[in-house]
This record gives structure tokens, sequence and C-alpha cells, in this order.
């Protein structure tokens, strides 16, 4: 674990809030905020954007289970959950809810930092993945704006492809945009157009 | 948990290896396989094929960890690991090794069934987002590869953009072959004969 992260908990019990806060602290000078009241945590945990979020929840619903996991934005930062019982099928519902770590009556002292470890490091493989998805996505549809784009254009002035395409990237230079966005305005004023 | 898995159990302690075998037993039908000699594990496994890997060591090195992650063919099949003790960093390299549940001092019977369901619904989910990537990049580099050959017929031939996609379209419908293909092949061509 870094050496000082910020951390949110979210733990209703507050015998059980300290034991989780001093367990972190033996780990690195973090900075920690408890949430006791779970119904203010989407809030709360937008304003406090932490490094990762830890829940402590007794035994979920599968709701409630998927209502926490959602409020702590697993897609924005990894969230670790921890639950005494775990009912049928719960395991498989908090991973689908994007959870990093969910963990059944594991909640010890010396568990938390392998536990939180894994679960920064997943969510750091689902981003990557995630961003890498993006990218190649946005490649495709650049691709295919583009030539849409150098479609219209050919028609438009009776142009041959290549001269489309140099038309295209002369006018992204000279408005200092990029072709990608030239295309999608001209896809766009096409369709109005037309 | 499926009613009946194909499992795979590597334990080298023949007593532990007991245990879980039962504990196993007692969450449905499975077909359960024991290897104690981990140095046989690449081979077993890709005999076996099995639906979950199961790796119960007490305190791997990290190359052991490493090791063991990589011959169970983490992006094959789930694979869960139990550690007894987690030295420092293990956490971060087993989820980086491909992991899909990584549990310190965590191998109890009520605990299984939640690892293994977690470690199956994350490998679900990481193994349909690597899948959707793979189809984005190929639509990517067909569409390159196309664009590509579309070019060569043009200066080939001195057609237009229109003509040559026809062109490579009615030989791909001709061949029964995709059009993509076709493209491939006229591309490596042209990089042989110029």
């Amino acid at each position: 674990m870094g050496d000082r992260l910020s951390i949110v908990v979210v733990e209703a019990d507050r015998e059980r809030a300290h034991l989780i806060v001093d367990s972190l602290r033996g780990t690195g000078d973090h900075n920690i905020r408890v949430i006791a009241e779970p119904s203010r945590l989407a809030r709360c945990i937008a304003e406090a954007d932490p490094d990762i979020v830890l829940i402590d929840v007794a035994d979920p619903s599968r709701d409630m289970l998927e209502e926490l996991a959602l409020a702590s934005g697993p897609l924005d930062r990894p969230v670790a959950m921890f639950v005494d019982r775990s009912r049928q099928g719960l395991a498989k519902a908090a991973v689908e809810a994007g959870v990093s770590a969910y963990v059944v009556d594991g909640l010890r002292p010396e568990r938390l930092t392998p536990v939180l470890d894994a679960a920064m490091a997943r969510f750091q493989m689902f981003r990557q993945m995630r961003s890498e998805l993006a990218a190649t996505r946005r490649a495709l549809e650049e691709r295919k704006t583009i030539d849409r784009a150098k479609g219209i254009l050919m028609k438009a002035r009776g142009i041959d492809e290549g001269e489309a395409y140099a038309l295209l990237r002369r006018t992204a230079m000279d408005q200092n945009r990029r072709m990608a966005d030239v295309a999608e305005a001209l896809v766009t004023a096409a369709g109005l157009l037309s």
C-alpha cells in the first residue's frame, strides 16, 4: 500500500470503525474518513474522492450490496467490501457491481493490507483495460467518420478519394483541429442539409 | 457455484487436500483432481482443462507465486489462490499474474463458495472485456487493411475509391471469403511484388 492514501471507511458500527481505523493507521499515515450512514455515501464519496473505499457490512441483502457498491463509484476508484456472511449469489453480484475485492468474514487487521493491495491492483488492471477499449473504439469510430466525410466530399465536389482526404487534412490543419473533429462536423452538417 | 464443476486443486499437504476436497464436495457433485506436485502443474492443467483451479500454498515466494499462477493458465480459466501469509507486494503480484481471487489465511469451508463464485464472476468479466477489446482491435485493423488494399488497387488500376471498394467486395464474394481477408492477401502480395 502507498504510504499516504485517502480512504473512506463505510461502517455503521462504532467499535468496528475504531478497529478498522486503527488497523489502517498501522499501515501508513493515511487520511481516513468514516461514514456511518450509508444513505449519505454517494455524496460523501463524491466530495472526498478517496483513493479507495472500504465497506464493512454484516449481512447485506442483494439490493443493499448493489446500492453500496454503486454509491462508492467503483469505476472511479477501488472498492473493497467486507461482509460477515454472504448469501447465495452475492459474491457474483458484488463482482458484477464492480467491487474490486469481496471478502467474507475476513476483516482482521493482518489481512487488511493484502486485501486493499489486491483491490488496488485489480482496479488498475480494469481501468487500463477499460481505457484501452475506449481508445480503440474511438479510433474505430473516428476512422468510420473520416471515411463517411471523404465520401460526402467526393460526391459533393466530384473529387477522388485522395483529394478528399487531402482536403479534410488541410482544413483540419488550417483550423488547428483534429481531422476526426472536422469530419464529424462535416457529417453532421451534411445530415442537416440533406 | 454450478452444480458440477471440474476443479483442479493444487495442494502439497495431504491433510489439507482432504479438507479442501471434502469442503468442495459439500457444495456440489464436482469432478475434483488433486495435484500435489506443482512442477507438473502446467501439463496436468492443460490435460484436465478444468473450470477452475484452486491453489493452496503456505508462504510462497514471489517467483513461486508467479510460476504457479502462470502454469494454471489464468487467461483460460479462473484461478483462486489461498496463502497463509502474504509477503509485502505479493497480493499485487498475484493480481497482475492474472489470479482471479487471492485470499490470505482464509481457506475455511464456509468461505470456499463465495471465493470461488467471486473468482468465476471476475474471470468472466475479464474474459468478456478481453474479447471485446480483441474484436474492436480486429475491426480497426481490418478497416486499415481494407483502406490500404483500396489504395493499392486505385494506384495499380487507375480507378477511384468506389470502384476499388466494389472490386474488393466482388472478389471476396466470388471467392466466398471475407473482404478483410482478400484485402490482407492483396496487401501482402503487393508487398512481395514491389
